[in-house]
C-alpha cells in the first residue's frame, strides 16, 4: 500500500512532547480561570447545520459540513439541483460562542444567575492552510453571562493577565477601549452613519499600516478632512510610544473634553474610569492600557473591548469585550455577556519560538532493567514499588537485549535514571542506580532504593 | 426564532458538574498510565476518508463523512451517478487505533524502539442513538508498539487494574485468554476451518445466553457433537462460579493435558503461564482470571486477550489484547503491539449510578460580596489576596443586590464560604466570614482572613 500517512491538509498530529506541552498550557490557563470561579463547559463537536447557518456572515463558507447518511442521503441525491445544504445535516462547530448561546437557551434552570464559564477545545474551519493557520485548532474562551457590571470586565481581564503571567508572558498590554466611545467620536466628527463602518475599518488597521496608512484609507474611503482631524488624535493616544505622558485619569479627562457631552461618550468614559479604578489593585492593573483607537473589527461588541499586545511580538494574543446582544440569539431575550478569547495556538507557537517551555518533559523518571525471564518478576516488583511512591516508571520489556541497549533506550526516551537488577545485585540485596546524565552508577540497598530515587528525581 | 437548542441527535452537552467529573476520571486514568511510562498522543479529529475506508468491515457505514468544499464539491455534484464517496474527502475518526497505525507509519524516526502511548479522546460513529450509546463518545486507549514480550501484557493489565482501583472499582476481574489457545482447542475438537468463526461467535455469547444457549447455537450452526464435548468444558472453566476450585497453575496444567501437544497450544500456555507469574506481584495479580472461554468477538487479536468484568455489574468495562498484524497496516511491516481500551463512557455511567463520585465539585471555595461601587476595589483586592493563596474565589458582580441575594447566589452555586465586606467591617478592619452550611458568621481580622479561609477550606 502507498496510502499517504501524513495528517489530512490543515490537520496536525501531536506527538508526546508537543502533546504534553499543549496540555501544560491549557492546564495553566484552566487553573487560573478556575481560581476566578469559572466553570468548564463542554459542547459537542458537531452541531445541527441549521444551528450554525446564518451566524457567521461571509465566513460561513468555511464551515465543515457533515453528510447525511443512509436513506436521507439517498433521497437528497435523487433531488434535482441538489446542493450542499440538502446533503448535509450536521456541521463541525466553528467557534465556542454559538454553542454557548445554544446552551444558555437550552438549560435556563441549570445555571446560576451569573454563569461564568470557560471552554478550551477544538474548532474547525475550512480555511486555506498556511503557516500557523490550521483547519482544526483550539480556542480558549472565558465568558460571564448575566451581568452588566464592570467588575466582570475587571475579573475577566485580570484572569487572562494572570494566566499569561503564569505562562511566562511578562510585558503584555491589555489594550482597552469602548465601542460607545468610538460611536461618540464618530458623532462628534460628523461621520455619517453610512460611513462609520469605513472609518472603523480604517482606524482598526493602524497597527499594521501606521498613521499615514490610515490617513490614506480615509481619503480612499471619502471620509472628510474634518473627520480626520477629530479622529486622528485617537491614533496617537493609542500608540504606547507616541502617546503623551499622561496617566489614565488625565487621558479620560481629555477624552471627556471631546465627547463627554455625548450620552454615549459619557457612559463609555464612566465604564472605562470604573474599570481602571477596579483593576488598579488587581492582576490586570499594570497591563491595562486605555487605547481609544482600538476598534476590534466589525464584530458584535457593545461595550468595553480588549486586545492583548506586546512590544515583544507582532499582533495580538487574543481579544474580547462586552457583547450584550449575542448570547440571547436563541431566546429572544437580551442577555448581557462579556468574554475573552485567548489565542492559544499563537501562544503555543510563541512559547516554542522563544524557548519558554521550562524543560523537555520526561516520559518517565526511571527505567527498570530486565535481565532475563527468571528475574522479570523481581524487576516488575521493583517497578511496582517505585510507582507506589509516586514515581513514573518504565519497565524495559525485552530480556534478550543487553544492558547497553537498555541504557540506550533510556537515553533515547530522555529518562534520567536507570535502576539495574541483575543476578549480582539480587544476591547482594542491592539495586544499581545509574544517573544517565553523569553516567555515575552506585549500588543502593533494595530497601532504600525507593527513597533514594525519590530524592534523586526531586533534586533534578 | 424557534430553532431547536437541544444538542444534535446522539450528541451531549456537559454542564460544569458533569464536565468536572469526566475530567477527574480522565485525569485519574492518565496519571496512572503516565506512572507506567505511557506518553500522550493526539491525532486529528478528521482523517482522509481514504485512510478510514476498508478498515472497519460492516461497521464502515457508521463513519461520519465530511463534505468536499467549493469547486471540488461543485465538480463532484456535476458527475452522473454521484455517490457519497465522490462528495466527501474527510471523515471523523472512528477509533484511535487506525490513527495510531498511521502515526507509527508516518514518523518512523520519532519514536523510541518501544512506543508506549495512551490517547483519551472522542471518536464518532453514526450509530442509532439509544440509552447509553452516543454518536460522539470518548475512547481511552493504551498501547505498546514494538515488543512481543509478556512484560508488556503484564504492564498494560496492571496499569488498567490500578486505574480502575483508583476510580473506586474494587472487585473486578481481568478475564484473560489467548487466541492461539482457542485455535488449538478448535484443532483438537476437529472444528473445520470454515466453522471456527461460528464456534467462536457461539462461545463468545456465553455471558449473555448461558451454557444452554451456547449449546443451542452450536446446534443451529451445525457444529458437531464431538466439538461440543471438547469445547464446552471451556465454558465451565471460564465461569467464576462454576469453575472447579483450582489455581492458575492447575488450570494451565489441565489445559495442557488437552492441547499441550499442539504447537499453538503450547506457545499460548507458555505465554499465559508467564503472564500469571509476572503479574503475581503486580497490581493486575489479584484481578487476573484465566478464562479459556473468552473469545473477544471477531477482532484482530493474535495473542493474549483480556476483558474486564465484575460480579457487581453486567457486561464489560473494556477489553484488549495483542494484535501483531494491525499496526503495520500502512507500512507492509509486521509490528507487534498490545493494547487495551477502557470503556470510559460505561465507567462514567456506572460511577454516576453507584454514587462513586466522592463529593459534588465546588465551582469556588469562597464568594466575596460586593457592597457598592465605592467598596468594589476593596472587594476586588480581597479576592486577589485569597486567590494568591491558592483559593478559588468568585467575586459577586452586582452591587445593587442586597447581601441576602448574594448569599442565595453562593448557595445556588454550592460555594461553602462567603467573605463579607461592608462599611462596618471595613471600618473595624475585619472581614465577615460566613459558613454557608452552618450559617455561622464571625468577624476575622483582615490581615488574618486569608489564613483562616485556607484552614476552613482545608477542613471541609
Amino acid at each position: 500500500m502507498t496510502e499517504p500517512t501524513t495528517p489530512a491538509s490543515g490537520m496536525r498530529d501531536f506527538l508526546p512532547r508537543e502533546s504534553m506541552r499543549r496540555r501544560r498550557v491549557f492546564e495553566t490557563i484552566r487553573d487560573v480561570y478556575e481560581s476566578y470561579g469559572f466553570e468548564p463547559l463542554e459542547t459537542p463537536s458537531m452541531e445541527r447545520l441549521s444551528t450554525l447557518l446564518g451566524k457567521y456572515g461571509e465566513e460561513e463558507k468555511l464551515i465543515f459540513k457533515v453528510m447525511k447518511r443512509g436513506a436521507k442521503l439517498s433521497r437528497a441525491l435523487q433531488q434535482d439541483d441538489v446542493d450542499d445544504e440538502d446533503l448535509a445535516d450536521l456541521a463541525l462547530r466553528f467557534d465556542l460562542t454559538v454553542p454557548l448561546a445554544r446552551v444558555v437557551a437550552e438549560y435556563p434552570d441549570e445555571f446560576p444567575r451569573f454563569f461564568k464559564r470557560y471552554q478550551i477545545g477544538p474548532v474547525w474551519r475550512a480555511d486555506r492552510p498556511q503557516k500557523g493557520r490550521f483547519r482544526e485548532f483550539y480556542q480558549c474562551d472565558v465568558d460571564v453571562v448575566g451581568s452588566e457590571s464592570m467588575t466582570v470586565e475587571a475579573e475577566v481581564t485580570s484572569a487572562l493577565a494572570e494566566a499569561l503571567d503564569e505562562l511566562g508572558f511578562a510585558n503584555i498590554r491589555i489594550h482597552a477601549n469602548h465601542r460607545q466611545l468610538l460611536d461618540a467620536f464618530m458623532a462628534v466628527a460628523d461621520v455619517p452613519d453610512s460611513k462609520r463602518k469605513d472609518a472603523l475599518i480604517a482606524i482598526d488597521k493602524v497597527e499594521k499600516i501606521g498613521v499615514e496608512g490610515v490617513r490614506e484609507e480615509f481619503d480612499r474611503r471619502d471620509l472628510s478632512e474634518s473627520a480626520w482631524e477629530t479622529l486622528s488624535p485617537l491614533l496617537k493616544w493609542g500608540d504606547p510610544e507616541a502617546r503623551p505622558d499622561v496617566d489614565d485619569e488625565a487621558l479620560l479627562d481629555r477624552l471627556a473634553d471631546q465627547v463627554g457631552d455625548q450620552p454615549d461618550g459619557e457612559a463609555a468614559l464612566e465604564d472605562l474610569r470604573q474599570l481602571a479604578e477596579l483593576t488598579e489593585g488587581m492582576p490586570a492593573g499594570d497591563a491595562l492600557f486605555l487605547d481609544p483607537s482600538l476598534a476590534r473589527g466589525l464584530s458584535y461588541y457593545t461595550g468595553p473591548i480588549f486586545e492583548i499586545r506586546s512590544d515583544d511580538f507582532q499582533g495580538s494574543l487574543g481579544g474580547g469585550g462586552r457583547y450584550d446582544d449575542l448570547i440571547g440569539m436563541f431566546t429572544n431575550r437580551e442577555i448581557p455577556a462579556c468574554g475573552f478569547s485567548l489565542g492559544v495556538e499563537r501562544i503555543l507557537v510563541l512559547m516554542e519560538e522563544r524557548n519558554m517551555f521550562e524543560e523537555a518533559p520526561r516520559p518517565a523518571d526511571v527505567l527498570v532493567t530486565l535481565w532475563d525471564d527468571d528475574l522479570a518478576s523481581e524487576s516488575a516488583e521493583l517497578a511496582r514499588d517505585l510507582r507506589a511512591s509516586g514515581l513514573r516508571v518504565d519497565l524495559y520489556p525485552e530480556s534478550d537485549d543487553g544492558f547497553g541497549k537498555q541504557f540506550g533506550y533510556a537515553d533515547e526516551r530522555n529518562i534520567p535514571f536507570v535502576a539495574i537488577l541483575a543476578p549480582d545485585e539480587l544476591e547482594e540485596g542491592v539495586v544499581g542506580l545509574k544517573n544517565m546524565e553523569s553516567g555515575d552508577q552506585t549500588d543502593i540497598e533494595r530497601s532504600r532504593i525507593v527513597e533514594r530515587l525519590q530524592q534523586a528525581v526531586e533534586s533534578l
